[in-house]
């Protein structure tokens, strides 16, 4: 029935996550509330480390990609388990830093890192940067220079792959703002480019062919394209790059329609195929890469809110208006995304109505979804929203000047604040 | 050429916003920088102010739409220019109130208060609430029982008026989250009860059909259906309502492409279609209001960014990588919405690039616009994307954790800092 294992129905027909009451936990800490289970985060951490030693012999690293959730008490979990971060701006890195991940556990990311963020990632010493175009390499090999650093990069490949998803995050095609293109030459120029200057290691390629990805094929034929990439490169320079980072994407359950493959399944089956295409093409097996967020966090994750008032619109809709909305929850009006909601005071019941949950912000495509099946609704119920981990919380808002939420997290029946509420204070601490 | 007075080309060609050398601000504050030209926001509460007292005999009042842009410096602005202002949430009321905006001259909104914000809204004072749904109003009049309280209210009205313009942002239709329908019977019904209760000030409709629109029709349409309202419940019950509150909605140049509507031609034309109504009805004309945000700050303000890296794609088009994007400046990806962008070191130089602008988050819908006109750029080139100041800073959000950009005011050639940049240290504050 659910879309997580962190879900469950206690003897008061309260929904419940992590053990403890959400009805009980929106009454405690208030509403809007972003709850994420720790026990759920951790459970997908092992999943993609076990699979890592089991289907691939332990050689590779899983980078969690904190652009889902970043905060420091998130990172410090997944980095007790093992993973490293994918960081993608100065600040993803201090938070990083902040939460006590090790600088070499680090990758990172951006198609325009600024000069700035460059320094404070060479000075900090992330493991890996990995290079979008040519003038951030040249950067980067002067700030080494300058610096008597040397600094492992990765470079993103455009591989050319449809992964079937929405258009706006589908990135593995040419027409894309990242990386560097594979059938015009662009990724050979800059490999052979980047061999040529003394402080930069060229450790392997990197690719990121979507966002909730449900098919196994793509990943596959992103390795195999990659494979091929590197023995390229060896045949023409003698240069075998060692690295592969195959990005993220994987999709998770936002709902019972969603069908998303086992991680485990995935790591078993590319790594079958890469280990096909080295023998094939005669190159080493490479130390191997990945960057989940979204199957870290998104379903250990939910959102709490307050029904204020109903609005039946007969022979249209009728409308739940919550205490939250785009503001922390900007899915909708981004995409049009579909989530799964429940009435958490009455989790058990049959979902018998169809309502569209309205956020309270000025603004009409202010919605969590359009006509959610649902249980019978009223003012007053607590409304959980689910799989709501990735992407709430980091793309959150302040518009109409609404305070951000808190996040809570749950282990084993209980609770602790993770990130403070936003205050009226903190909305105008920086107006002069 | 331009979307604004305050913008204009100084003898190096540079770009110049409120007598300000834009790449001056750039070098000065850093970028991504949001300007806004006082002056400019000035010119357009009067514009406003003076259209009232000519065409309308100073009966009304106009209220900044503060979700457009909400900060201390534009709220004190605006109260000290004698405009009132419009608050949907606490937290904007919260920043009204403290930037000295006299509370009777606020207006809240919102299709969910919370029960603590309308506690909030009755305690401080606001001179109106506009009532969306009934449990609401029975909630302000219990409020106001327990405080010995009486609050004046208006009612949202949906006049089911087609204003024309994007689904996500027309407001006006029976489908919508916000306020009563007049063909069910629902407005009426609501007025009819609201008179019945002893702590409640009946004191007039409000309607708001829309955003961003350019034609006159609709809005007299919506002046003259509300003066019908008003004649009905006279009708009905004897009680003349002596209030009428037209919302927001009109347009402004994001381009050449867009052909606005003037301010004062609005006012004239509503006033002469609303004097006709009330004297066919046999009304009193209404004290006016209006909501006015985008117009009053949106062609006041620019966004200053530098330009990262240059992608061509062969044959598909050409990235131009900025410092901001998304997080600054959402627009696009919510709604596609089209600016105008020019290089602003090269100002006068004619458009004879097509560029995609690409903001620096991981994400590929992370764009300012597709394929624009724009002068041949260069790295390191000041970009500024021009009609920025409504909607931007007041939906930015640190996904990505990128800090928020600091804010600059001009004024006849002088600049100074309203809102300070965001730091990384702000963005771990509330973390545990």
């Amino acid at each position: 029935m659910f879309v997580s294992e962190a879900l469950n129905i206690n003897e008061k027909n309260h929904l419940t996550i992590g053990g403890c009451d959400a009805v009980e936990l929106a009454k405690q800490y208030g509403t809007p509330l972003y709850v994420v289970d720790e026990t759920a985060v951790r459970r997908h951490c092992r999943t993609y480390k076990d699979a890592i030693d089991k289907f691939y012999g332990g050689n590779g690293l899983v980078f969690y990609a904190s652009k889902a959730m970043c905060n420091l008490e998130t990172l410090r979990i997944v980095c007790s388990e093992g993973l490293g971060a994918d960081v993608v701006s100065g600040g993803e890195l201090y938070t990083a830093l902040k939460a006590g991940m090790p600088a070499e556990k680090l990758c990172m990311h951006g198609n325009n890192k600024t000069y700035e963020e460059l320094v404070y990632a060479i000075e900090s010493g992330v493991g890996r940067i990995v290079v979008d175009n040519k003038p951030e390499l040249d950067t980067i090999d002067a700030i080494c220079r300058e610096k008597g650093k040397k600094q492992k990069v990765l470079f993103r490949i455009k591989p050319g792959i449809d992964a079937h998803t929405h258009s706006f995050i589908m990135t593995g095609q040419i027409d894309s703002k990242f990386g560097f293109a594979l059938e015009t030459g662009e990724a050979h120029d800059i490999i052979r480019h980047a061999l040529t200057l003394s402080s930069i290691e060229v450790g392997g390629v990197h690719c990121h062919i979507g966002s909730q990805i449900h098919e196994l094929e793509p990943f596959r034929q992103a390795a195999v394209v990659l494979a091929g990439l590197i023995a390229d490169i060896k045949a023409e320079t003698g240069y075998e790059m060692k690295e592969m980072n195959l990005g993220g994407g994987y999709g998770v359950m936002y709902t019972e329609d969603d069908d998303p493959i086992e991680f485990d399944k995935y790591i078993e089956a590319v790594g079958e195929a890469l280990r096909a295409a080295c023998d094939e093409k005669g190159i080493a097996l490479p130390f191997v890469m990945m960057e989940p967020g979204r199957s870290i966090v998104g379903t250990a994750g939910i959102t709490l809110y307050t029904v204020g008032g109903i609005k039946d619109i007969p022979g249209v809709r009728r409308y739940v208006s919550i205490d939250g909305g785009m503001c922390d929850n900007p899915r909708y009006i981004l995409y049009e995304s579909v989530y799964k909601a429940l009435v958490a005071n009455k989790a058990g019941d049959a979902a018998v109505d169809k309502v569209t949950i309205a956020g309270k912000c000025c603004e009409s495509g202010d919605l969590i979804g359009k006509d959610m099946p649902i249980q019978s609704v009223e003012v007053g119920d607590t409304v959980a929203v689910l799989t709501t981990g990735a992407y709430n919380y980091s793309m959150s808002s302040n518009y109409n000047r609404i305070p951000r939420p808190a996040m809570v997290m749950t282990k084993d029946g209980e609770s602790r604040i993770v990130v403070k509420r936003e205050t009226y204070e903190d909305l105008i601490r920086n107006d002069i």
